[in-house]
């Protein structure tokens, strides 16, 4: 067992003392305290987004070990862990920034940053922890020691839009926020049509800012070595790139028809561009508003083909082994995966967990995937060798899984 | 601090107590344990060759933890960790695999497996360890946590070679052993030129033999995915290749002119194949016996071009995020470290470490590099980005850097 319960009893007082006039017998047995001797490398933490609580989970027995309650609005919630897998770092849809103790299953701090968050990201050092926020728009830096404030960094002013009611203006929601090589951050700002990338690698941050990338950046995407970041756009079809191996080069526009174009499908519910899988040349990208998963070359970023799928896409996942792709769906899709095989491109099997499968999660070498079956209340683990299930855990209306490797991995 | 040394003070007790007939002061405040609560992380171990030790390190803090002494023979000596990052296996020369428990400081297990061994690799699910044998020749695999023999794969009798004392058949070495997905192992057989993959994905090992793939493998790698696992000859020029996704293909050869060659020069030291960098679509792979890196495509594994170097290269390293790669040298080179970027080909800087640098490790997003110094006892710690020296350790003849995020990497 490797959760060892040191339990240290104080059995050395149970026997006769003999002191003075007299002998007692001075019987202290009782428990003082449970330590819990835990690694963290095969740690991860579930959302359970309804209760506002999280459960701490070990996926090498495939077992929960705790929950933690007090986390506020947990819609949308994402984590990022520090470098030693020890902590956890929540964001919360109210602006809360949680700090969890993966060793003692506790909070060890818990901050409300501001009043609308959506999501964030940890340095390449691990000492600085960022807060994307819709309000007041802009970004937010902690030290992730301390949660103490390190940095605000305040969107573009909205000048031509509805003011505040003290009269200041509104500035940018910022979306799509990751860490990049080197102590940047990389992030979007949604109102007012930017890309910017914080750099804190030196004494003082330095801001570059990327103005009129493309209409209503909504999410983005960092590739897994940290060059490319990529925002999808909301107001127009097309994504912006950005080389961050060449600023200079500014933003360009790749993927001229991705999008919600004109004659397509109802979009029951934008994809999410963090789930887009990268492996060998090709990116597997879910099509917008379209029963359709998009190959795209990442030399050129041109489409290869696309592969028809069941429904519309929101997150298409790669293996770690990149053999197959797994792909989730929209409402009222949602209780469906299908995976398809990234060499022919051809279907391998359709899964029916149950109602609404809202995020799925590798084991760091990819033997098995975790599922979130929100409406029945459980997270179901499969083998993605022979696509079986193998167990269930009973989670309350669980979303995000997170894995404690993710802490070793740019962009995550 | 994030390893809390959680001292448990029976300070209850440093109070009087009353009982009976008389009042006694029983002070009992001494320590009655320290128990170490430590995320594993960020750790790592360092290999003291000459004195058969290991340092346990922190790479957050930049510190050593601690140093457990008893491990034989530690040349040429690897590490692969546990799944949950608890237990580093150390694979020795003299056959000794020692389990080390990073929460304790101290050898939960060792056996001495064979008379002669060269290095290892854990399973994909965690359950198995394999050790790769020279004395007797073959591999052979361990259930992980109780170190107790699983499976004896005995390698090919060398029927027209001189005999055993005993009488009975040498086998062939076996090098380059790699896990590779769903369970499986894959290795080189030195005497009898093949490639073995053992499959323990069921509840029988399957094992599938390719025969005349080259004359004498002598060391291997797998790509990063775990699909192509290529092996270096000392007997020939170029290189086998199997593709993992297609045993059906065979061994089939590429790189025909890798290798010693006709009319170069003495070759001090034959290339670590696991030093060989995987950026993007190139492989930055060290020449044989020459001084040059080659730089493959690895869609066609033809070479694209090569980079002059100092000497003879032996590792070759790409950062995490793929941008620069470093190259140690042979002796008497071995002084030198050149960094190169990966865009253009040209040389970033020159460093002089000192006398004998073997070894390079990349924390896990690549914000730094740890190198060994041996002979300068010392491991020296660089900024990626800067190349600056940020720190040196004092280590005894450091040679292998192993952190713990191996244990989410495939083949690692």
């Amino acid at each position: 067992m490797k959760h060892v319960k040191k339990t240290i009893l104080f059995s050395l007082f149970s026997a006769f003392l003999l002191q003075g006039c007299c002998t007692h017998k001075i019987v202290v047995d009782e428990e003082v305290t449970q330590m819990v001797m835990r690694p963290t490398g095969d740690l991860g933490v579930i959302i359970e987004r309804a209760t506002g609580q999280v459960k701490i989970v070990d996926h090498s027995d495939q077992q929960a070990l705790s929950e933690i309650s007090g986390l506020g609005d947990l819609s949308h919630a994402s984590i990022v862990y520090s470098r030693d897998q020890r902590y956890a770092y929540v964001f919360g849809r109210d602006g809360g920034l949680t700090k969890i103790d993966l060793l003692t299953d506790t909070i060890a701090k818990r901050v409300i940053q501001s009043g609308n968050s959506i999501g964030g990201a940890i340095s390449q050092d691990g000492k600085l922890v960022a807060v994307s926020n819709y309000t007041p728009g802009g970004v937010k830096v902690f030290n992730s020691d301390t949660l103490e404030l390190v940095a605000t960094i305040d969107a573009t002013e909205l000048t031509n839009k509805v003011k505040n009611d003290d009269g200041t203006f509104k500035h940018s929601k910022v979306v799509g926020l990751v860490d990049a090589p080197n102590n940047k951050f990389v992030f979007s700002l949604f109102d007012s049509h930017e890309i910017w990338v914080a750099d804190f690698s030196g004494d003082k941050m330095k801001l570059t800012k990327f103005k009129d990338i493309g209409l209503f950046p909504y999410d983005a995407l960092i590739t897994p070595d940290g060059r490319y970041y990529i925002a999808g756009l909301f107001g127009e079809d097309g994504m912006a790139l950005l080389d961050l191996w060449h600023l200079e080069k500014g933003v360009t526009r790749i993927l001229d028809h991705y999008g919600k174009g004109e004659k397509r499908l109802p979009v029951y519910k934008m994809p999410h561009l963090e789930g887009w899988a990268i492996a060998g040349k090709y990116a597997f990208v879910p099509a917008v508003g379209q029963h359709k998963v998009l190959v795209i070359n990442t030399e050129n970023w041109q489409q290869v083909t696309e592969i028809p799928a069941y429904s519309q896409p929101v997150f298409v996942m790669a293996q770690p082994d990149n053999k197959q792709i797994w792909v989730n769906f929209a409402h009222p899709d949602n209780d469906t995966i299908e995976v398809f095989n990234t060499e022919t491109f051809e279907k391998v099997k359709t899964l029916k967990p149950g109602p609404a499968v809202l995020h799925m999660e590798f084991t760091p070498r990819g033997e098995h995937v975790w599922m979130s079956v929100r409406d029945s209340n459980e997270v179901q683990i499969y083998d993605t060798n022979t696509l079986n299930l193998l167990k269930t855990l009973s989670v309350k209306s669980p979303s995000g899984i997170f894995f404690t490797n993710r802490a070793h991995q740019i962009g995550l």
